[in-house]
């Protein structure tokens, strides 16, 4: 069995896919999210990817793919996020110059990098900017991953704690391409994305199919094929087999101009 | 009089601050978000800070800094974004190996650097990346920024229309500190941050408030004070003078936990 994510091995995506699927699965690393949409809906395997992390918020480049590609969620993990500063071995943190990691990484630890005065320069993933530092062999460089790497490419753990905010948690979601979408899944919460027609009290009237439902997330999120006309992502506690929530999208449809169920799934454990 | 932003001459929030304030008003550039709002809370000066892009969507930084500091928000501006590539004079295209500029810049032109397969290394802001390409007298590097810096630092424009997708905009709010919250203002549109107890119905109850009122984006963000609660930023046309307003506000006050109005002002023109 395949399972697609995008990075290398030690990310942490590869770490959400261990924790779901256990490691007798083949976790394959791919370069960019668009990737791991492409093998799901083409090839019948799976895809993890991180859609929400609890202090920067949404990625919002998998919410739109998740919009516009024919996948099913079946699943989400919530997956811790510990970062450490990582060099090689001949380093100390004063002959520190760059520190290289992933965008949303550099973002999460930007009160330390600030203190440090250090640049920062983007990679793909945390694990890929730790692979790097390593194949270089400078002690100018540092790189900000998972502890896991230190082991995983022989590197030493310069600093931990290195986090703006403790508690730090990603949310990645597990799907399959539609036409295997399983028919017996345990339905605890479900992931649906709509569009309205811009009339005052719109939003409201749709959510109102709603309100015996606890809601757990809701974002507009602009629509790429038009401008400033906003597509609503709404997460919600209830399966999609409870005539409950069955009664609620039969009345969000007859109020919105667009409506997809992205999946429901078992309740990820916090 | 002071206006406050976050880059240097030539970035896309100068241009935004010209846009509003004119050429008269001393534009000044810090560091960072934190600076601008440090500025304005505790100087009495204006500040102009982006909030959203029409395809990248929220900077979350900023949405935090609006709830957490004593700011009022005065009036919006939409600016049109049109990234170009820079570089010095003798730069060819094929000299290239990596490109700098900001985050969300990079981002907004994934599919041209993709395709040349260059590097991509983050600056603070567009114009800045495209000083130091500039400084570094380098054909191996390039820029992305608004085509305005091509004059101002004396680079060649390498690429036009590199942009994933066309009518790219960004929204800006301009803010002064709440003792200097001005009453004589138009107030069209309003924003505002709050904060629900989990329970099930809770948000769409808290909505059901603004049944005639036309909401314009709503978002769900972490609270950082807390793992996994959420606060929930919300526009809606409308100003804090009509009484259908106040009265939708004293509703609301009634189901949340937190409320803040953010600001109540002028429509932007798009």
């Amino acid at each position: 069995m395949e399972v697609y994510f995008q990075g290398i091995q030690g990310s942490y995506s590869e770490q959400a896919v261990i924790k779901y699927f256990g490691k007798k699965v083949k976790a394959k690393g791919v370069d960019s999210f668009e990737e791991v949409f492409d093998h799901v809906s083409k090839k019948g395997t799976y895809g993890v990817v991180p859609v929400e992390n609890s202090f920067t918020g949404s990625i919002t480049k998998n919410y739109d793919l998740l919009y516009q590609e024919k996948v099913t969620v079946i699943a989400e993990i919530y997956s811790p996020i510990n970062h450490v500063l990582l060099g090689n071995l001949n380093t100390l943190l004063k002959d520190i110059i760059t520190v290289y990691s992933h965008p949303q990484a550099l973002s999460q630890c930007s009160d330390f990098i600030r203190k440090h005065n250090w640049k920062t320069v983007n990679e793909y993933d945390t694990a890929g900017a730790a692979k790097l530092v390593k194949e270089r062999q400078t002690k100018h460089q540092a790189a900000i991953a998972s502890s896991i790497c230190a082991d995983l490419f022989g590197m030493k753990i310069l600093a931990e704690g290195i986090m703006n905010n403790k508690n730090n948690t990603t949310r990645f979601l597990v799907f399959v391409g539609d036409q295997n979408a399983p028919t017996d899944l345990v339905r605890e919460k479900t992931s649906i994305v709509f569009k309205i027609k811009h009339l005052p009290g719109a939003l409201v009237r749709s959510l109102e199919s709603f309100s015996k439902i606890n809601l757990t997330k809701i974002e507009s999120r602009p629509d790429l094929s038009t401008n400033w006309e906003y597509l609503f992502y709404v997460d919600f506690e209830g399966g999609t087999n409870e005539e409950k929530i069955k009664e609620a999208l039969r009345k969000l449809n007859k109020t919105v101009s667009f409506m997809k169920v992205i999946g429901s799934y078992p309740l990820g454990k916090k």
